[in-house]
């Protein structure tokens, strides 16, 4: 799962934690609360986005491609090339929704949505 | 990457920080410190254990392939298929040396010390 030429980019889980997220226009669509891995590979699931700031009841999440995320050193933030519009018809998530089957829905529709290419083939 | 059946275990980050670590003879060897995530694919490089408990001034790190963590219900921890002669032998880092070369020597080190089959092939 590496490029082709081997190389990685190696980023601890609690560095992004708390990462910042735009969108193309520059504005401010959120942070990264966490990051969903699957205990039964070696894959990242998706990121998990919060999109209300802070965690509270009520507050929904969207679950992100981990490969969208383009981390731009100007802004201090995440990247992702999706539209305004793309965002707010992306399906969003209680907390507890996000884990339920395993996550297994949550991310096939989160990759679904975006149209990003499965990493799981 | 998911299994045959193609199940998916999902796990957020934030909870797999901080979870404590034991040994196949149920001696407590650290807890996760963090966990190396590839920027470049969707792959987890490995899980950092500390070994002293606390971070501070000239406290060494271990990588360990995440697929060899089994969560222990009954202990509340990981446990891993290791003796303590392997994990004493083991290489350790300082934290920068985690994210040196972009974890890629830090990675191969411990799948071929802990003789885990890469994934990234």
């Amino acid at each position: 799962m590496t490029t082709v030429t081997g190389h990685t980019e190696a980023i601890p889980a609690s560095r992004v934690i708390g990462t910042k997220v735009y969108n193309t226009a520059g504005e401010s669509i959120g942070s990264i609360e966490d990051v969903m891995l699957d205990k039964t590979s070696n894959g990242i699931m998706f990121a998990v986005i919060g999109f209300g700031g802070f965690l509270g009841i009520g507050e929904r999440y969207h679950a992100i491609p981990w490969s969208t995320l383009d981390y731009d050193k100007s802004r201090g933030g995440y990247v992702v090339p999706f539209s305004t519009e793309q965002l707010k018809a992306a399906p969003s998530y209680s907390v507890n929704e996000l884990t339920e089957d395993d996550g297994q829905s949550v991310r096939d529709a989160s990759f679904q949505h975006y149209r990003v290419e499965p990493y799981w083939h």
